[in-house]
């Protein structure tokens, strides 16, 4: 950084530079990967877009910059507004936040008590149980089905006198699992009205059928006790940015707003306003994501590996491998892939990269499967 | 925004017009003000920085736009290495924060306790005490002195055994006066070792001497009890982008850190790394800052109005007029200026604007006192 700045201040051709980069129709650019063997590594370990994010948000920051002097009030306010329209609710149902890492935060903190207890699910995402654990709560987790996917029968028995929260995140990560979306329906309505249903859709956009088939959105109209979360870190390609949103009764959201430490950036709102206006980038985000775990998934099929089966980002694959060597190993040939997810620790996530990316990620795991012995040699 | 969108979406003009924006040397634009009767409104309400902010943010902006897909791991440690380095302190010492308002959250949160309280001033910033008071605890305010300084002395005597923490914010929000920074400094040794100070030096840069005379960094060091609290939201520009930080011993940041919830983003780290280089903006802010605030006090002066002394961005005056009223009068002249601080209810805090802007201010001031008959008519 300090390198790049140095010969930067003496440079006329960076912001020409810059537009260059942000200039081709669609995408950015990051399609071109190098195959050969000094290439960069390939970082499919984080669940980050590797197609990049909409133009129109860069468009958007751009047009912002002058202005990153004064705080963020209208550029705030047009988020909420254009969010609360995607959702179908009245704005007071929207917070905004730096990634939706604070909503998820904020609720375990504001449901947490000694002796209370939030049930989910093992191997699970832990950001918001493993606050609600150390804010003094309880956390009980229910095994995946044979499937891997949330045994919503299993959890609703779990349920005692002392449990204020569920917590459902649809796609699991780091399964990739979705839950059927009627029976989460019925879930949701039959769990008593004391307690909340948290369900993280941070990958939801990802699934068959979208949110049109899958979100819970619609029950928080019908007045239900559920806390949605979503974020503008992975289908629209902006984690960096930080934003993410709750949609949530009033009610809910004026108990979590007691943490609230503010809202996204100046920047961050005009990114993700423009970018849901951008359909075209949505759409073309989506299929690439869809088409490229197909290519993984077949090409697993053909190998006999077993998988879970993925609607969001990323594939969880059982390699039979500890996933630390599986982790060391897959460094060494330039790939990083994702972090250990007890129990199920000889399995691993492996983030839905560019094409390129993922035709080296098959090669080089079809190899190192090879040579530990979990595929015959060829 | 959603107007300025539709048109943009077909516009081949935009990343010229963002680039011609950015390209003037030295500070962005802004400093023309339309004086006729349909400029915009004059916003000296929110201390933000009229003058702009580090052209080599925008260019570090610019060259990180295509990578916001992915999150700020890098960006985040080149931050905090150079804020490490800027304040003289190993990395462990700093935490980065979406603006500095989540550090006087997390502290208010960390050591809030029922029965515990925290010493203040009165009128000062209500932030971290607030917080404070909503988790449990007591707040203790004292009164500023004659000159509305904070009164050591006073704050001294108001210590007992349950107090846990004492906040000092320095200049002073929304007087502006400073305190005498070797009584600061023996204020801080003499104090009990379990309670805290935490220092609020926001706008401390623009004190006469700045840090190197007034920042009690030095005291971090000497592994004294406190914990300081630093933004780019003012003499840096950056309101907007959200970067803040905490510098304090990790034993302290470890407590807050139980309340952390991801620091800024990607693009706030290469701004506020770009703009610590960029020695030019910083000088040329902090001296348009103190002669245009030296312009204010002369005039206030030649008037004879009253005043605080005045060492951030903004002065603080005796208007004799009751502050909601002071503000829509204002506002009939479309010149925004700062809310109420009780008790001193009959004062304004008027933020420094650009040179233009102040005259405006100034003029229109004139105007309103001598209508109120706060002032001999010409």
């Amino acid at each position: 950084m300090f390198k790049n700045l140095k010969s930067l201040r003496f440079s006329f051709f960076l912001p020409a530079l810059a537009l260059a980069a942000a200039t081709p129709l669609g995408l950015s650019a990051q399609h071109e990967v190098d195959t050969s063997a000094d290439r960069g590594p390939i970082r499919i370990s984080g669940n980050e877009n590797a197609f990049g994010h909409s133009m129109m948000a860069d468009m958007a920051i751009m047009q912002e910059l002058q202005d990153v002097n004064r705080y963020q009030r209208e550029e705030m306010t047009a988020l909420v507004e254009a969010l609360a329209l995607r959702e179908g609710v009245p704005t007071e149902f929207i917070l905004p936040t730096p990634g939706s890492g604070p909503v998820l935060m904020m609720a375990a903190m504001a449901w947490a008590k000694e002796g209370k207890n939030i049930i989910t699910v093992e191997p699970g995402y832990l950001q918001l149980t493993r606050t609600f654990k150390e804010f003094g709560g309880d956390v009980k987790s229910i095994p995946l089905d044979e499937n891997l996917v949330h045994d919503l029968d299993a959890m609703y028995d779990a349920i005692d006198e002392n449990t204020v929260m569920i917590y459902i995140c649809n796609p699991n990560n780091p399964t990739g699992t979705i839950v059927d979306a009627e029976k989460l329906e019925a879930f949701i309505k039959s769990v008593p009205d004391d307690i909340v249903v948290f369900v993280d859709e941070a990958y939801l956009e990802l699934a068959p059928g979208g949110l049109l088939e899958h979100s819970v959105r619609p029950l928080v109209q019908q007045g239900e006790n559920i806390i949605i979360a979503r974020t503008f870190s992975k289908v629209w390609g902006l984690a960096g940015m930080r934003v993410g949103y709750a949609v949530a009764k009033p009610e809910y959201l004026d108990k979590m707003r007691r943490y609230y430490m503010g809202g996204p950036s100046k920047l961050a709102c005009v990114a993700a306003t423009a970018s849901l206006q951008d359909q075209a980038f949505f759409e073309e985000s989506k299929s690439r994501y869809i088409a490229t775990r197909k290519t993984v998934t077949d090409r697993l099929d053909e190998l006999g590996i077993e998988y879970a089966d993925p609607n969001g980002s990323f594939v969880f694959i059982k390699t039979g491998i500890p996933v630390e060597d599986f982790q060391a190993k897959m460094r060494e040939r330039n790939i990083m892939v994702g972090r250990p997810f007890p129990p199920l620790t000889e399995w691993a996530r492996v983030s839905i990269g560019t094409e390129e990316e993922m035709d080296i990620f098959l090669q080089e795991f079809e190899d190192l499967m090879r040579s530990e012995g979990k595929l015959a040699m060829n």
